[in-house]
């Protein structure tokens, strides 16, 4: 699965859980419908397989533990989030920050179950080391640009082609996207333009007054 | 809400994602419509919020941290648990052990918005400690007989008696529960027997030929 | 052992590093020496050895792992802090927040050494919670005060005077200190009064211009 | 610095606490004036500083945490290993295995600082991540080999020597040691002529009956 364009984390906001959390995933199949433009969403963890079973686009988990199924009370595994009709997971996200054996582990067996792993790395160095694991794309997203409205493509474009271009140099086929600070279709565009190939984002669709017409902007600029 | 006397957990195996966990779910159901017992299940996190659109008993989280909703990628906490329909949340269970610290934020937020808590001791002391932060329920768990076939009740009833003596000492309305190694309908006589109001089972159910018929056994062990 | 009235916790501070560390050591030797006030050490960790041979006051580790000796690169036990000389350990510090079965290992492993443990609390109900462990000494630290200068006594008397009562009250022989924000001679006056038997403090003195001064006016608060 | 032919970490043994620990010291220096083979000690946490004080071979930290010096109770900061007297740190044991994030802040930091990192990994993919982030050494250590006295390049002699390739072509300068189940000279040597630069190693020492003849043993293997 290549990676849609816009990536959708709803986190554990409130605004994302429950008939709101799935409103967000109905906003993100009615733009892609109307757009052409590939979305997916991470729901909340709770709320993965009712979300799955209710859009059409690529559903991610927001984690999974590098366990294989088993007594893990409380834990997200690989084969769990399968079954509930995902289509991979994001990884290593900086709220949730990951062993780095643990990101081996996961992105390994994601590989044999048919998943796609979408791993997130603060900066271009550890892009670069995920990237030596193989994962099927990498999110650069530095923390201090987490809902702070500043896109990365605008405060430090050189963080973006560096990631491309060293996460390229390792292996050609993953996806580099661009996250942090993204709300607008400007960003969308000015990503695509570094050398990303789609961008991760949550609160700025998240906390809009009106989700779909922030995901309509993000499709925008898209060209 | 009063603790179910039968609480199933489904933990992550296997056995229990995507439709065989829903099926865990009606089974529960089904024998508490057809025997009057009433049960209650733990679903894989990811599955949370579809099995409690789908069943009448009461469905819990197996674990929340103690955040508030926010910017937490991956969590799960009390808000998004509710809003996913379920009643209440596991806690503290030895395969996902919390601090002290956050153990009382939970009970506390728990409180606050009508959810129910189900703690997980593994000893008698443990028991007592986690009582005076009053949780709805607790479960004694010794570690050592997770899985292993053998009743607590049966290895070591003192441990069940000196847990509800110890906990009712504290609060006379905390519920104890008997865990680790019940799987027949005798376990679980021998455990309200001996002071419990319920018990707490996962691999006996989950990974038995019919998991119906071991909770009809089960059941058949409750006055 | 009980529990000197002054416990130093020197954290990880650039200005408790190495020399420094030792200095602050012999400052409080120093202070006992010269008015008979009782202190304690919590050095760096990677000091406790050195330290616990240069002064003659008890050495008190800052954290210790539930694990018993063997494998665990990296971490502290029980057994390696006995063997370096110290006496005991600071557990559950809110820079540490420890799982309530590994603070139940601790206090239990540290009784069969002959070692002393001083639990930290965050608040009054946790307190209670981790009295019913029986550790030697509890000291309640409401995170919001740590390194603010407003202590305790002084902010919320109440969360000290309740806590002294529940901790009595569940075992009359565990010492309880009042921790975060004490700075002064009038501070420990205070504290004393509400019925804590001492103090367990960091920058207040760490962090002092002269930490000796600092230690004298603390010890004058003592009748 | 040039890591040494033979790294010997001690770990939290019973074995290697208190005087014990200090002789396996002494017995590294004895064996590096005796035979010419650089060696260095990783002593337990607490014992750094007075060991440091007590030999002249290198001494390094068997792990620290991300953060700068502060106020981070029980945890060991590179500052505080530096000030103490050691020479750098292990990382990433598979003991005490670090975030991805974590792993580049240490090396990153400890550059600043002027001390060497010694980071373990796992197989040779995690060693070409590891190996992006530009530690000084990596150690291959596969965690099924730890303590089993069968030495990785015995079991697994590819293992060895794809991780020299890999990393070497990443970064020329980082050294690489050999892991797991080393015990005899002839391991050593089997270890060099793979393309390692040197060995980590535990248990076959530190649990040798003669701990400076097993040191002695292991020298005799390097050319």
């Amino acid at each position: 699965m290549k990676t849609p364009v816009i990536v959708l984390n709803v986190k554990a906001y409130r605004e994302s859980a429950g008939g709101r959390g799935m409103a967000l995933a109905k906003a993100c199949e009615e733009v892609t419908r109307e757009t052409g433009v590939a979305t997916a969403i991470c729901p909340q963890q709770v709320d993965l397989a009712l979300i799955a079973k209710s859009v059409k686009i690529p559903v991610l988990a927001q984690h999974v533990e590098a366990y294989d199924a088993g007594s893990h009370t409380g834990h997200v595994v690989l084969g769990s989030v399968k079954a509930a009709g995902a289509k991979g997971t994001l990884l290593n996200h900086s709220e949730h920050p990951m062993k780095i054996a643990d990101i081996d582990a996961v992105i390994r067996n994601a590989g044999k179950l048919g998943l796609t792993t979408l791993a997130c790395a603060n900066n271009p160095e550890v892009s670069t080391s995920i990237a030596a694991l193989h994962p099927s794309s990498i999110a650069v997203e530095p923390p201090a640009l987490i809902g702070s409205g500043i896109p990365v493509s605008k405060a430090d474009p050189d963080v973006v082609r560096n990631s491309v271009e060293a996460v390229k140099r390792i292996y050609d086929d993953i996806q580099v996207l661009c996250a942090a600070g993204i709300s607008t279709g400007s960003d969308v565009k000015a990503a695509l333009e570094l050398g990303a190939e789609g961008v991760l984002l949550a609160s700025g669709v998240v906390k809009a007054d009106d989700p779909k017409a922030a995901l309509l902007g993000l499709a925008s600029g898209v060209p």
